[in-house]
């Protein structure tokens, strides 16, 4: 890599990875810190990819049989309190709200009012809600499965926030299924991780594992928790997806019954499982670069910028129609079951609007100078190339194309992101080159990555390691085979390696 | 009409209008009431409407240069108390947030800890964290337009709910734009009510009048509401949408300013427009009968179900074939830009399960019987005509000329409609016609209807009738002609007629 353009990102990733991704997020417009504390604004150009991410999901879970509905945003406490696991994961970071209306207080300005009788928790979650819901649909074993999502924000008040990553408010996806078997509601909670595993690597371009979540790491009040994990380019890794069964933990508390085929009454068992707009920040820090973002074609805001560049004003008016027809045309292809998406920016602030577009992270960018129109041709940039590294295309010849190359952009950002998480990953039996591996020299220094190691099992060791290094099991991965090792923290025996590393 | 039918809706229109409407809702198994005080919970067959209509509207917003964001669900008091009128609109029914987690209280129970520094209201409409927003994005005239919308979930603490209709949480849409000038300013204001007008006539199918509201009725801070009002079945009005142009009223007092071409800063110019669930609930009382939701064409969950009859359990295999054969040609097929959308209910419940349709307002149920089969046609019923309305059709008929059949319907919904609302009203002008055509004989009974009269433009008259008969002047029409004429109520000089009405 040469020197970085002046008008790039500072600082780099090596710099200072952390400020990295905040300037990244800034520049690029798609989202910015609110006044409301942790809370985030999303900017149009991130709420158009959160809108692409909704409606390519949404497809893949109705095509399963999943329904939306939609449930309340308040939580009586009290339903909060019927699983007990479950609201003491979740106290200690709820929005309550006590009142229901303002009055004017003695110094004039206005004050609480209307105090409640049971005060209502902003949803973090809404398994007791659902469940409430479920267990008045459900009489006979013909009322099930109940196969539902919602669209919705959840609030859960973290100390700490980052944006898109960990914020106060959020937008998701909330899945909640009811099954009459157990096997099921297993199976459902598989299907819903295969979805999101196909979503997170073939839209997102991000390559992720698959596994299983400690009881530690469990969601409160799940029986098993699975998910899909992937590798930021801090090394660090992501939690992109959740998928939950529950057993009968929440269909007891919350009453949701059916009599079987024979007449006998059961409990149901239930799933829940979820996506938020977290992703957008993995999708960020998977593929961005020291230039700023690079959004995925297949999930990106938009495909393409048109950028007419006018030299004379005489010729204004011949740049900018062959530009709309440009558009015109690239909006007829279709790309993945959808439009070509196409901005034209017709501004004249010179090689200063590029960079805002390398900054969005748009796939790609066609100059369209009085020489290239003169060819019938334009000059392409593209986002997984170099900023510089341009090519003079036929005008048909792009036209034709735009969607093989925008594939290839998706592969290249795919096999780049396996490629570095490939890089390092590492097996590690010794328990000193594990506490090597993962110590950092310094604050915001990039070190470590995933590690596969041996462990016995037992909370005990996986509470040291996080006590002494920051570092959890991810997950135990599905595709981890099984041999016999010592555990990297006590030495007792282990039959199976799991994924350890620093996390978001 | 004849004798009702037992599987129909209980009580009727002319029975009880409010418990009717309760009825339909809850047989239409669109939404139902939560354990939250206020709030419903949206099923999934009303759920689909409302993604009809989201889908709908967004495209004709981005028509207009529109663009979605999503801005934080809680807002800081001392934001909402920035602009007087505003906060005192909505002071009395905000919902508050005044603690962050949950701890073990005395009695072992759970209890609100972690007392915020500054109450949060939970948004009752978002004008005011916007406003901020724009603030910090617009410096020069060339920042402007900014052009936003909102898909959101809002908090407004009714003390008399009803569900659709009147609800503590409820989804929506909101507009928010601010201009250079107030002319631009104004005009976006109409073409927002413009586009709610042309969605609510064309998809909805019902018919609305236009105009502004009275300074009593206008929206809190705003220096102009225009609406759309529609007339349900009970004869009340119900407001559809509003387009509000708020002057610099907001951007004063969220400091929105902009350095001019001059570059004289001035403050800009804002808009802010809004339609939520509420339409679905003025959709079902414009067109529902006594056997249930009637769904118009293009906004309906689902276009037709198809219905198989299996006779003999020899033939269920054939038949089902044959059904799904069908519905793999219906949904090739398009209806206004989007598929056909079919549904198969195969349970054997005979008769009930054709009322369940009837109930939920699908256009078309087709049946399919052995002897259906055999001469390759269905039987098909409109749900704009009785329920034994049903004529045979042949398979290849029914395909092709399936979006013409549910043209007819929405056409038939909408001129039902328009026709209802010309019967009921009139124009009066004699104070104690005005009165009589207003007074109820007696609780749940309709009457009354929109009276078009004249009225001075005084507050206090305005008061006077609101008090006297409950009725509330809904909007002065745009196209009401200018005739001069006596207030209904002094007597005094007028010069225009206004549209006065009881009203939800």
């Amino acid at each position: 890599m040469g020197k970085q353009a002046k008008s790039a990102i500072s600082p780099t990733r090596e710099e200072d990875y952390p400020k990295w991704y905040q300037e990244v997020v800034k520049a690029s417009e798609m989202a910015e810190k609110s006044p409301v504390r942790g809370c985030m604004v999303i900017k149009p150009w991130g709420y158009a990819l959160w809108e692409n991410i909704m409606s390519q999901m949404d497809v893949m879970f109705k095509d399963t049989g999943v329904k939306n509905a939609y449930f309340p945003l308040f939580i009586p406490l009290s339903y909060l309190e019927k699983e007990a696991e479950h609201v003491e994961g979740f106290a200690k970071e709820c929005a309550v709200v006590t009142h229901h209306r303002l009055e004017a207080g003695e110094d004039g300005g206005l004050v609480p009012a209307g105090k409640l009788a049971e005060p209502l928790v902003v949803r973090p979650t809404s398994e007791t809600i659902i469940g409430e819901s479920m267990s008045r649909w459900t009489t006979s074993y013909r009322d099930l499965p109940i196969l539902l999502n919602q669209w919705a924000n959840v609030v859960r008040w973290e100390m700490r926030t980052r944006i898109f990553l960990r914020t106060t408010e959020f937008l998701w996806q909330e899945g909640h299924t009811a099954h009459a078997t157990e096997a099921e509601a297993r199976d459902r909670t598989m299907m819903m991780l295969d979805v999101y595993t196909k979503f997170v690597e073939e839209n997102l371009a991000i390559p992720v594992i698959r596994g299983r979540k400690t009881a530690s790491e469990r969601f409160p009040g799940a029986v098993d928790t699975t998910c899909i994990e992937a590798m930021m380019q801090d090394r660090k890794a992501l939690q992109a997806g959740t998928s939950h069964f529950l057993g009968q933990n929440f269909a007891k508390s919350s009453d949701i019954k059916f009599q079987n085929a024979d007449k006998k009454e059961e409990f149901a068992w239930t799933t829940s499982w979820g996506t938020s707009t977290r992703m957008i920040g993995g999708m960020i820090m998977t593929h961005a670069d020291d230039d700023g973002v690079i959004m995925p074609p297949r999930v990106a805001s938009a495909h393409v910028v048109l950028l007419p560049i006018v030299r004379k004003e005489e010729e204004r008016r011949k740049i900018m129609d062959y530009t709309q027809s440009l558009a015109d045309a690239l909006e007829n292809r279709m790309y993945h079951g959808s439009k070509i998406r196409v901005e034209i920016d017709d501004r004249d602030t010179g090689g200063a609007r590029a960079w805002e577009w390398i900054k969005k992270g748009i796939p790609l960018r066609a100059e369209i100078g009085p020489r290239d129109m003169a060819n019938d041709s334009v000059f392409l940039g593209r986002r997984d190339m170099t900023p510089r590294d341009k090519v003079g295309l036929k005008r048909e010849e792009f036209i034709n194309t735009i969607d093989q190359v925008l594939d290839e952009i998706q592969d290249t950002l795919f096999n780049r992101a396996l490629a570095f998480r490939k890089a390092n990953t590492v097996e590690i039996d010794d328990t000193d080159g594990f506490k090597a591996y993962f110590k950092s020299p310094g604050e915001n220094v990039i070190h470590g990555g995933f590690a596969m190691a041996h462990w016995c099992g037992s909370g005990e060791c996986e509470a040291k390691i996080k006590e002494d290094l920051s570092v959890t099991i991810r997950c135990i991965p599905f595709d981890s085979k099984t041999e016999q090792g010592s555990c990297i923290c006590c030495g007792n025996a282990s039959g199976r390696r799991v994924l350890f590393s620093k996390s978001y």
